[in-house]
């Protein structure tokens, strides 16, 4: 369900129903109605571990495809002769996403770049005094001037172009204004921001969105390195400031430590609008798209990592425990069904509390009174104390306590309900 | 160099020589006047892989003590035996920080915590519908009169007392504003707010913290999962509004996904006020400290983790290596030498571009004019389009080149830099 929507039919609603998600005052939001370029192809080719080599660029791209993604971003083929007979190879697969080219802003890119049959070309130049002090050695006339051959060339073959600014966040916001202005006139698709360094936070995000949300009529595509850790947060503030595309690559593979990561402004966005996330993208393929990739570059994914990482539905603490097993709603904002994942509660340890080990002598089949339940946590904790416990040390303690109590049970009592549990923990 | 005392020096000044660092309109800001109070031995301890015994603790907050962090908060002692001896353990090491326990907001829970020497009690309870109900069942009038007793038991032993809901930003506004009020005129040393589902995003965090910031007088303290990837935003946010302690936790171990990781927020507040947080914490031991806390836990530092991530300062793209070598501070934001650290420019791979390998030749001490280094590049890149590449192949193809070129020149010319550059690579 988009923001307008919502908003239109009952002012205030989506502040009722769901506190977290986008806020109706903010009629610029894009936060229920955005897209996703898609750039592991492109940005993730720069990061340090990255060979992709035809066959898996094109495994790649049918795997984004299948998500869902809006477009998929290709690095240039003025790169190499590989990467432009890539290009043309990822084109005629004839896929759902829209397929792009990232090119500097010259000429003979923009030739090479439309030869190889890609609906759009995203064209980028460097406009902060750092970049064009040592990177380029171009002044903003000579930018402007290049930019408007360029996108007027890419026009002429009827594909889409953007215009981006480098280290947009670091240039000068009067440069920066002026040339938007003129690439929005000649007719661009849309302007990009880009955070090539990763310094941008996101109250500094809102008021530049805002500020050139004013000045274009075009679309804005946001492009926000991770190096202080706050690519996701920059890119959700981006679409409340209404930009409308997010560059994102799996697991955030990039220059450095790289860009947003797909999974984890999936997990910000579904948190905002569900209906929206769940209408557009195929979230249950998310797992096995960053097992593709994650193997591809030869990195684990990281045991934090949002929705995927091994703990992000794992709850441990007592309190936790026995809140979940009332309701999951209290301490989770994502449901772990939504991405083809289960839950697990963590009660192989000191921290546990009686609800989730009543909980696992349910599940082993083992009827206790509260009383009982609460007397073999006390010995569970007093283990947990002395040494790390796993699933088998908790089902001996509390097996020997049911046939303590009650002496008449056989010892092989709930076999089937341990293997079930140990499939469930598995699954995370 | 704190906010309030740049802005006071020379308005404007942080504007010119920082633009994305703290704004000196943001009176209320703490950007550059903060604490941190450190949880792996509390949050971190509910991640689902920890268990430290009494050896480990103490290893880990000699650790943080010597990173300089200005608290460290412990597990309650009502959690188990065990708990509550480290506890006491831990206060008796004569530490430069702090050192808090967590408690429920429970008068056993108090008398634990005081007696095992602590300097000062963290109390939480959950405010929101959803832990109300499926939690503790208690009414916020029921909340306020057990927080009241709990806060004045604890003060009356002279120790720092905090209060802090729980699930904050699913709690209803009034209410909190309510109990918030309440606690600051009874004089608790500081309130907290807890994102403790994951759910927040960096304008609410604004709006939140400045509101309370307008109710009460103490200091405000705030702790953000990361569920939806935005944990160290929100924390940049909160300071930025008001806030002046933030919950962290050594790589963000957790309930879940965790928490602020202190090493992501080093990297945010670095490049908002580096000479705050060079005074303050000692960054050079960032890395052994996570070292030891991965080991502990056994999980692998995340391969995309701001400053220690093994790529965090690999360079590769041909454009960026350029600008690199020009100078560093056109792709980078962070310097790896503070941490400790240093560079990496990737020049074997199809990306790289004549400067990168330029500086190569140049370390290699294989002089060569600029078209013949162009024209290796591209030996290079066409191999690079075959398979990837190592650092060998690359020397190799630039050895082979310059016997061409200079038939009279030896073979093992520039062994000893190929060896130091190898050393630099591991450094990353």
């Amino acid at each position: 369900m988009s923001e307008e929507n919502n908003s239109a039919a009952n002012p205030g609603a989506a502040v009722r129903s769901n506190p977290y998600g986008p806020n109706p005052q903010d009629f610029l939001s894009n936060v229920g109605n955005f897209q996703l370029i898609e750039s592991t192809l492109r940005e993730g080719e720069q990061f340090a571990n990255a060979f992709f080599d035809t066959e898996k660029k094109i495994e790649i791209a049918k795997a984004l495809d299948e998500f869902g993604v809006d477009y998929i971003e290709l690095t240039s083929p003025a790169a190499s002769e590989q990467s432009r007979k890539d290009c043309e190879a990822i084109c005629k697969l004839g896929l759902k996403a829209k397929i792009l080219t990232h090119i500097r802003c010259h000429m003979d890119d923009a030739k090479l770049a439309v030869a190889t049959g890609v609906d759009g070309v995203d064209v980028v130049i460097g406009t902060s005094q750092f970049l064009r002090q040592y990177s380029h050695g171009k002044d903003m006339n000579y930018i402007a001037k290049s930019a408007v051959e360029v996108i007027e060339y890419v026009k002429s073959h009827n594909i889409e172009i953007r215009f981006s600014s480098e280290d947009s966040f670091r240039s000068d916001l009067v440069d920066l204004l002026n040339i938007y202005r003129t690439v929005d006139k000649i007719g661009v698709n849309r302007v990009g921001i880009a955070d090539t360094v990763g310094c941008a936070n996101p109250r500094q995000v809102y008021e530049l969105v805002r500020t050139l949300k004013s000045i274009v009529s075009c679309d804005i595509e946001c492009h926000f390195h991770n190096d202080t850790g706050c690519a996701i947060a920059n890119a959700y503030t981006a679409l409340e400031a209404g930009a409308n595309l997010i560059d994102v690559s799996v697991l955030g593979i990039g220059e450095r430590n790289g860009i947003t990561p797909l999974g984890g402004l999936m997990a910000r966005m579904i948190a905002a609008d569900r209906d929206y996330v769940m209408s557009k993208y195929n979230l249950t393929k998310l797992r096995d798209l960053e097992n593709l990739v994650a193997e591809a570059v030869q990195v684990n994914i990281p045991f934090n990592n949002p929705i995927t990482g091994f703990c992000a539905f794992t709850h441990k603490a007592g309190i936790h425990a026995k809140a979940i097993l009332a309701n999951p709603s209290t301490y989770e904002i994502l449901s772990p069904s939504d991405f083809g994942l289960t839950r697990y509660i963590h009660f192989a340890n000191r921290l546990t509390g009686w609800n989730a080990i009543k909980s696992r002598v349910e599940q082993l089949n083992l009827p206790l009174t509260d009383d009982q339940c609460k007397e073999v946590t006390n010995k569970i904790k007093a283990l947990g104390d002395i040494r790390s416990l796993n699933i088998d040390d908790v089902d001996s303690v509390i097996r020997e306590f049911h046939a303590e109590v009650n002496p008449e049970a056989g010892a092989t009592d709930g076999e089937p309900a341990s293997k079930k549990q140990k499939t469930e923990e598995n699954g995370n």
